[in-house]
């Protein structure tokens, strides 16, 4: 590499570039990755922060949460939570704030494959899918259509493959399953069979914990291992906002804590409907319920590994109905990372959403702009970054990667300006103006930093109109689905054959 | 109003939200409008800003700027500029902080009609067109043909009725003229005749200065109402990077300036090519110049209202082309914002080019990502913010309008959230939660916030699948011609009859 960036740079100009560019960038000079630290871009002050935390703990000690299961009064009364006449369970402040004590932070979410490891610490943004969107977006005839588990593994593998998609939660529901147990189980392996990366899933019932767990146990190569690096979390709707516990949610959670599964505290209230309309008393509130959240957890298991998940999202107050591609998204969700960095507690929440039904200009837009400003709020997880349409119900497989385009161009923003000795000496400037060839191409320090400082997208055009008509005008959707294909044809199987066969044979498998 | 709310409040429900948004909400209840405060994302430290800083002080002392004109030289020079042996003219720290001392600060950039006025200063931020495409976007065929005085005047009259586009800088070349001064001519006066806002324009030549000039006294009603208030700026490329005067530039710069017309000193550089290829070296030099360019016209005329105009733009390093709509682009604009905050001069950078040919999904995330970085770095003016393709060769009609969504959308998130006392109180969620309805729809709070702390696309669409396809499956596009045509075909010209006539009567105007 190095003696061929020293020819390079001596041949000089555009055949250099080329040479250049057709090399392999070792991993560690790559211009981005997972984990880079966002950050500078705060959308609320220290003081507004201070605030907001003020009055999720008033919320939590005066109003509450109603409807928790019994082994979870009995988790949180005897941690010193206190149970009312009225049904709800009041938090004092000095139990909260224990709590926070011995929660977990900078904790691991492991990938199968250890070079996917989430590291979930300080400003690290990672970008990956999620949800539970019920319909498949066919770019073929612009049609939706219910979603099977051959979709969910294509999204799997397909996210093995987009560098800038760090980690796959389910994004869709298998509707080809009516069974929810059989349910349940194909996501997991249509998940694990599609990619080494960190799995979100989700239990549909408590009493899938236990199998879904003997699944992972198989998996993984014996109890032991699952242990030793759980490759999969489980996302836990544990609230049904306003400040209500979900009940089997729940109880699912406790049992994935026995099982030795890192859980996503998912608090998805909708502001105007579900939650309060203000942005910032919807972030109170989506605070207030995960802060329950830690208490719940850290009372059950001290310190067990647990994502700090407001998800507040929005409703279009016109209709009531939700829009996850708004600014006021962008906001609840970037003030959210705020207050996770002044918890210090590991979180996630939702970005990169479209509402629009199609990967079309506005779908653009909306998950660009969420994106970017999640990743630069330096918000750990981001979850539904990539992929998801129609406000949640629609997932499309060219659109996850055009995904991976949109999510360069954010990380890169992310990664932000290099202020170094090199990057601001006036040297450069004074060979090339003074006596110099009066540009800069070609030059030494371009060539350095073609690949190291510059993104280029894998979809994005960046044609002249002329050198676009000569290539009778390629459209983006075309290229997408062609490179979807073309992913998907050359995908491997992330399970050994002998393993496969023993599951198929086991379990009734409803994706090849 | 008042008695309307109250009464929708009463009534509840989603009655109670129709009937409220079609009333007309008071400008300044608006979510969005011109000039919200940005300055929420930092790219650099103050260090680094500090650091940046020195390196430009340092290239303008050791590197200098060559090729200035007689006029200029001896102006500079007058100055305590140093014109050295090789033709180079350096500016000295001292000469540079003077100079900075007697700028203009707090500019207003004058629309015809004063609502429109920009004022600039602080954060305050700005949203418009600019450029000089010389294609237009053809969305029936999907192809490129020569823009003409008409596409421009449309363009003007489409920035009439956006809300979200602050300003109308010339966007394209009127290819269908071909003499340069019947082209600047008409440029002006299709500006003019098409909208009430301020305008941007770019002589071709020093010469033409006065014959414009002449052509906008007549509009303003004489030169002292011209001078008392100047609607028009003019685009200055007075540098052709790295580090060089533009001679015929800079003599127009002095005619404009003579003439009461405010400037934007511009520096283009494409990082890579003319400019330094590390993102922090291409601002420094940028700055270098607008620098030097600050020198030039407060030494002509202390304190001329001047944008200091850093635009360095983006190289595709594989191909040297430009690229617009890169991570890289957002970064360049976002960081020179703060370093006119910095100087506390009122500045104005690129955001919102599109590299794609096409408004589409690729389209959507450049020009979402990139404006929002320029709004929330608190940038005043935020030139080629909308329409802009093909890296700046090809303007699209259409887009223009979709980008009023995307601006209306980054304006909202420059907005930012509101912490008051009302917007974090938890009496809203006692009042839902403990014995109320169990949600916030319909609620006083949050029918009072629909309209003002929530902004609705024009064009994007949140139908949900369902309603979606039995609505026909909408495209956005499609959506896009026809708000376009309907707005043309409403639009006023902006100028009385008997003017108009007058003009028609003395110029070669071409179009109608």
């Amino acid at each position: 590499m190095t003696e061929m960036r020293r020819r390079s740079a001596r041949s000089g100009g555009r055949a250099a570039r080329v040479a250049l560019r057709n090399a392999p960038l070792a991993e560690n000079l790559r211009p981005v990755r997972a984990g880079l630290e966002g950050g500078q871009y705060k959308p609320l002050t220290d003081v507004q922060v201070q605030r907001l935390h003020g009055a999720a703990l008033d919320a939590l000690e005066q109003i509450g949460l109603s409807q928790a299961p019994a082994s979870g009064i009995e988790i949180m009364t005897q941690a010193g939570a206190v149970l009312g006449d009225d049904g709800r369970i009041r938090f004092p402040r000095a139990l909260v704030e224990d709590m926070l004590a011995k929660a977990a932070r900078d904790i691991t979410l492991c990938g199968r494959d250890p070079k996917h490891d989430l590291h979930l610490s300080g400003n690290k943004v990672h970008f990956g899918t999620a949800g539970a969107a019920v319909h498949v977006v066919d770019l073929e005839t612009n049609t939706y259509r219910d979603s099977t588990t051959q979709d969910l593994h294509n999204a799997a593998k397909l996210t093995q493959a987009l560098d800038n998609v760090h980690f796959f939660q389910r994004a869709m529901v298998c509707r080809d399953i009516a069974d929810n147990l059989e349910m349940d189980l194909n996501t997991i392996y249509a998940a694990c069979a599609g990619t080494t990366k960190h799995i979100g899933t989700s239990f549909s019932e408590p009493a899938h914990v236990a199998p879904g767990i003997a699944l992972l146990h198989k998996i993984a190569g014996g109890e032991d291992a699952w242990r030793a690096r759980p490759f999969v979390s489980n996302s836990n709707c544990f609230v049904v906002p306003p400040m209500k516990f979900a009940e089997e949610s729940c109880q699912a959670m406790e049992a994935c804590i026995h099982a030795g599964m890192p859980v996503l505290l998912l608090s998805a209230g909708q502001a105007g409907a579900t939650a309060p309309a203000p942005i910032a008393l919807a972030i109170v509130q989506a605070v207030a319920e995960c802060l329950a959240g830690v208490v719940y957890v850290n009372a059950l298991a001290s310190g067990h590994p647990a994502v700090f998940g407001t998800w507040p999202f929005v409703s279009d107050l016109r209709t009531g109905a939700m829009s996850g591609g708004s600014a006021e998204q962008a906001l609840l969700t970037s003030g959210c990372a705020q207050m996770h960095k002044f918890y210090g507690l590991p979180g996630g929440a939702a970005a990169g959403i479209s509402d629009s039904k199609l990967p079309d200009m506005q779908a653009g837009w909306e998950q660009g702009i969420t994106n970017v400003l999640a990743g630069l709020s330096g918000l750990n997880m981001v979850y539904e970054a990539a992929g998801m349409h129609a406000s949640l119900l629609g997932f499309c497989l060219e659109s996850l990667v055009l995904g991976d385009d949109i999510l360069g161009q954010v990380l890169r923003c992310v990664r932000g300006i290099d202020v170094t000795e090199d990057n601001t000496s006036i040297e450069a400037m004074k060979a090339v103006c003074l006596g110099g060839p009066g540009h800069y191409l070609g030059s030494e320090q371009t060539l350095q930093l073609m690949q190291t400082e510059y993104i280029y997208p894998a979809l994005g055009n960046r044609m002249s109109p002329k050198e676009w008509n000569e290539a009778d005008r390629p459209m983006l959707i075309d290229q997408a689905i062609k490179r979807k294909n073309e992913i998907l044809a050359k995908a491997q199987i992330q399970i050994s054959p002998e393993l496969d066969a023993a599951i198929r044979k086991d379990y009734n498998i409803y994706f090849h």
